[in-house]
């Protein structure tokens, strides 16, 4: 039989601010649709659906959005929602996935992915899991990154520098991993881009439970400690209490730097799908048609001589006279009005108004 | 006993559809505040109270406005409140209210005016209404209309020429009206300014009943048969059915053309008090003070390295990001984007809604 993946996670605790004011405190940007089909945590689990079921499947994310994860995922068992009492970044969050997928089987692989990219399509996101299992299954003890090849010298994501080739899984390209790059300067980015041999990190793993938690246990002994505390009482009442306790207590770091940089045996698998992690408004451009003036739109808008903006009216109506290359989001109480080219701005502009503070926080 | 003016009418008929999204086909610019202090059309209450009583303030709205309208007028009996059963222009309501007056009494002095328009102060206003009546007390026949000297070349106003000077009535100054000029071409209002012999027409008319009836009797027949339908049952149960047949059928035509530019003895007053006929979103950035990076805020604005921006976020938050001399008005389910210079554009992006129908008529 061909191996398979046995667990999927799906890591739904991001906070979405940069799609502030369509993202909020209360709904961050996993639990929104951008575009038609459903939310991209809806999407995320379709496509997960192709790997595990839904019985072996897991969702973390944050505590206040346990109730809104369940709405997404109807066929995943409530106790395999998680949520975490504190946002501890990715390290303590994949810690606690191997930790809870070990409670039942410690060889058991698992594919761990944010619930907030977009991707396409399910059969090619199937492929490249499918790749991961078989490497898997021939060397146990790897920790593998999906790598995509990229397309543009971008500076918002880590690179993966491939070492030497290991074949093909499922006719896909699989390599050792050489080295880990931080998010890059444009010049060092359009460097890797050159140089044929770096991939974007994006951010999908897959390894075998025992694997990670001895990685951790090496790396990472005080998360590893932590872990063990919570694992402890996996399966019995105390759960949720130790969870609540402990979990904020533990360090908090990306899964990269914390684990990924100093993992004995790493590999990277090349996906052939179209990938895109909805970083920003200027996604919502590269998803969607445009109208005849260039303006791409979700909801409705009513143009007069206004060219290339990107517009989201939410349930309502944008109304753009002479205006080009803007970014106009609306919702029910807010409205951002950009530049395109400003975009990553928002985060600024949250910070600022969480400043402000008193009422003006509803708008968090 | 100083004269003074005997009964106030005020015309709330308009649309408002320069301000759209904020004026709404159900709540038009009168019904509308503009910053502290109420609506428009409170407002206008306000000064003409300064001027006659409520129960000889007449208010002529349109019949879907009139319960909106008894919210702004408390105090003005029901009775006086009229509904127009279709918009005819100012000739018609003017007419009305002519024949409503008359039917009192047929000599009382009338003040007619918007109630969409923004005057400093109150004082001022009873003033010139003051000069009105001591001039109408000399001569009855006088139509007379307030001229506002000219600020700026505007070209969306008409202009009123001045005659022969009548001397200081309250210490403002009146004249014969030699001709009243269309809203002219740019060019031209630059001749009017430099002139210095063209007012603004403010669209503030007084006069006695008999008088405007006769003028209309004599320059509109058409106008004046279907008033006299009108009046004849004015007072009686039949009032509001034949209002509704007959009204309709009323010639369509602004006063000023109607009238004014065919009255035989007319009269300009130039008032003292600052005035705004508050015609677009510009009026905003006139009346309200901006904040340190010159941004003209109605509600909240959450401004980053933003300019000279007129922001009406509504209820809720209007978020910028480098963007300048751009006017942002939310509500509760539209909002609009456009330059400043831009903004008299609204008319037309209206029209495309409207052509548009279906289901985005509720965005009207």
């Amino acid at each position: 039989m061909q191996p398979a993946i046995d667990y999927a996670i799906v890591l739904a605790g991001g906070s979405g601010t940069r799609f502030w004011p369509k993202s909020r405190a209360a709904r961050p940007k996993q639990f929104l649709a951008f575009g038609g089909g459903g939310t991209l945590l809806a999407a995320t689990l379709e496509r997960t659906a192709a790997v595990a079921p839904p019985e072996r499947t897991f969702v973390i994310t944050g505590q206040t959005h346990v109730a809104l994860a369940a709405e997404q995922a109807p066929n995943v068992p409530p106790s395999q929602l998680i949520g975490e009492p504190a946002a501890r970044d990715t390290a303590a969050a994949v810690g606690l996935a191997a930790t809870l997928v070990a409670a039942r089987d410690r060889s058991a692989s698992m594919l761990v992915c944010p619930a907030d990219h977009r991707i396409a399509t399910t059969a090619q996101f199937a492929t490249a899991a499918n790749a991961a299992a078989a490497l898997l299954a021939e060397e146990p003890r790897r920790i593998i990154v999906f790598g995509i090849a990229p397309t543009s010298p971008a500076t918002g994501y880590g690179y993966v520098e491939r070492g030497a080739a290991l074949g093909a899984r499922e006719g896909l390209t699989c390599f050792d991993v050489a080295r880990f790059h931080e998010k890059p300067p444009l010049e060092r980015a359009r460097e890797y881009v050159a140089g044929g041999r770096c991939y974007w990190n994006a951010g999908i793993f897959a390894f075998r439970a025992a694997t990670m938690l001895a990685e951790i246990a090496r790396q990472m002994p005080e998360l590893a400690r932590g872990l063990a505390e919570i694992g402890a009482d996996i399966g019995t009442p105390r759960f949720a209490a130790t969870l609540a306790r402990v979990f904020p207590t533990l360090p908090k770091m990306a899964i990269d730097h914390a684990v990924m940089e100093g993992a004995e045996r790493r590999a990277v698998v090349v996906p052939a799908y179209a990938w895109d992690d909805v970083g920003s408004f200027l996604a919502l451009g590269r998803a969607s048609a445009a109208d005849g003036g260039g303006n791409v739109v979700l909801g409705q808008l009513l143009a007069q001589d206004s060219r290339n903006n990107i517009v989201d009216a939410g349930d309502g109506l944008v109304a753009l006279i002479g205006v080009e290359d803007l970014v106009v989001v609306r919702t029910e109480d807010v409205t951002l009005v950009c530049p395109k080219s400003r975009s990553e701005e928002v985060k600024q502009l949250l910070d600022q108004l969480k400043s402000r503070g008193g009422e003006t926080g509803r708008f968090l």
